[in-house]
């Protein structure tokens, strides 16, 4: 059977880290085009130690392709999908452009793999990092009873806003280094020594990293009855989001019932014995580089009976984002 | 009027702000001890441009002493503390020795002024630096609602954990910009580009930490009902704390009320206009060095009527332990 897949997006950093995966994943394939705009067309990527030319993403370029892994950010997702999709490309799109459209099935394999069937428009999304860590984390929880509120803090790294923003926290951090005043212009603040929230405004006070964990989360989990409280904040961390939840379910469940769950869960690590163990917890300078999500510190509630808490922390890059693309990039080959 | 005033422990990390502090806000006084630790004493430290000589921390040094302000750890207040209590002294305490002895008012200006006439020990315990600043937050809305129900998610500067922690967070940032391997030894884990919990075990999984905010905060507040969920997380910053509320009281309340109270609370500083703006937030950054408590993001909660979330920062070494002694002990000569 021959497979032609494309990257589109390809030097991005969540781009580089798509050829990475599907390098390291042996992902099966007999051709694969790296796609980016015009101003990297022509540059040249590494892929399987083979030098691949990178080919300017026009409409005209996905013909012949089998699937296309987008990472190319909302505006070249809104114009292109359609445009590969009409060439008969299955379109997985890590933008948030299709995300929330009832006609884009939103996938987490470890949560809805069957979404992938129905796909109307030919373009399947990939979740938000942030809301993709949470709902493997909250998938194991929902299946002992189903969950009601989350309140959720995110504690999320620069990576997550792009290469801009990862050289720019390594920038201040050297400036920092010598003495010097760290310069923003890709973060709205300083992010070294700081925290910085979301800056895209969504709603309500809310910004729009919040508002995509509230709504991805329901059209993921497929429980409209599933109410997220969030707050999303940047800190000085080049990679891998961690996240505190307090979860409530339909009935009381407990931390021992939540550990027991998440020993079995897919696609989740759990680093918790039960007791508080100094250094034992799920951090991100482990999870960084690795696929799976670390779930930790899970506590019966002081407060309310029958409720938890726990601590989240995945690669933003890799579960967050290029891993669950071809993960269900995965699910349509197998 | 004749006031003797000492700071034990004058040279941590708390100890030198409690000197400036003391600077700053004039504190009226005739004479000032400066107590260390046996390896400190005989040193020098400025203070209001006079160099003082540093005595050890007998209980003899207390002789004369009005009003002392510890900052010298646990076992040395739990030694020395009654020792100047039986002097005469007025102990107010930094450490975490008496702060829930029922017979030690726990105390922050803002919120319960009036408790510090009650010391049948003589010794007056100040909080937690991240309790402080959240009951600074709590009081105002407290006021519209009782409130019943917080969820806190702390971001916490290393400074929280003295000055060998604040310099093991510099010597790895230093070691990152050259490409060398972090070493930790205070923090039980890298500290830079990671996050590390509080490591003193507590009990059922939570850190001493968390329930300190648990416990303290009903104190504090005079409210037994007050139920804390807390989630405890030190971040790579060196000062000024941040935590992320979900907060529940007994009535419905709404954003624009309590927004509308802190802007007239004591020791708050507003900075929330309604609007997700970016960078208009509270931030580390900006907080360090001030005296206030920065409160922002007020926004009603997406899940619960009547629930609001909100941001709060604020310099842990000021208001969170050396300005709240001293707003403590000018309580006492007022």
């Amino acid at each position: 059977m021959s497979l032609h897949i494309a990257v589109v997006g390809a030097t991005g950093l969540v781009g580089r880290e798509m050829l990475r995966t599907l390098e390291a994943r042996k992902f099966p394939h007999t051709k694969i085009s790296l796609l980016a705009s015009a101003r990297s067309a022509g540059k040249t990527l590494l892929f399987n130690g083979e030098e691949k030319t990178i080919i300017e993403a026009t409409p005209e370029a996905f013909e012949g392709v089998d699937i296309a892994l987008f990472s190319a950010g909302r505006s070249a997702s809104r114009k292109l999908a359609p445009e590969a999709a009409a060439r008969g490309v299955v379109v997985i799109d890590n933008s948030n452009a299709w995300r929330m459209d009832p006609e884009v099935p939103l996938v987490v394999p470890e949560v809805n793999p069957g979404a992938i069937d129905e796909r109307p428009r030919g373009i399947i999304a990939n979740p938000n990092c942030s809301t993709i860590q949470m709902v493997v984390a909250l998938q194991p929880i929902h299946a002992i009873s189903p969950i009601r509120h989350v309140v959720v803090s995110t504690y999320q790294a620069a990576s997550g806003k792009g290469q801009a923003a990862l050289e720019e926290l390594e920038a201040q951090q050297r400036a920092v280094a010598i003495g010097e005043k760290p310069v923003a212009s890709v973060f709205p603040a300083q992010i070294v020594q700081n925290l910085v929230m979301d800056w895209m405004p969504g709603k309500d006070g809310y910004s729009e990293e919040e508002l995509k964990m509230v709504h991805e989360t329901r059209k993921i989990m497929g429980d409209p009855k599933i109410a997220v409280s969030p707050t999303a904040v940047r800190v000085p961390i080049a990679t891998a989001h961690a996240e505190s939840l307090h979860v409530r379910c339909a009935a009381p469940i407990t931390a021992e019932q939540v550990r027991e769950a998440m020993r079995h869960a897919p696609g989740v690590v759990l680093q918790d014995t039960g007791e508080h163990v100094p250094g034992a917890h799920p951090q991100p300078v482990e999870a960084a580089g690795q696929d799976a999500v670390f779930v930790g510190r899970i506590r019966n509630d002081l407060a309310v009976d029958g409720a938890v808490n726990l601590w989240v922390v995945a690669d933003n890059l890799r579960k967050g984002a290029a891993l669950n693309a071809v993960q269900i990039a995965e699910l349509l080959v197998s």
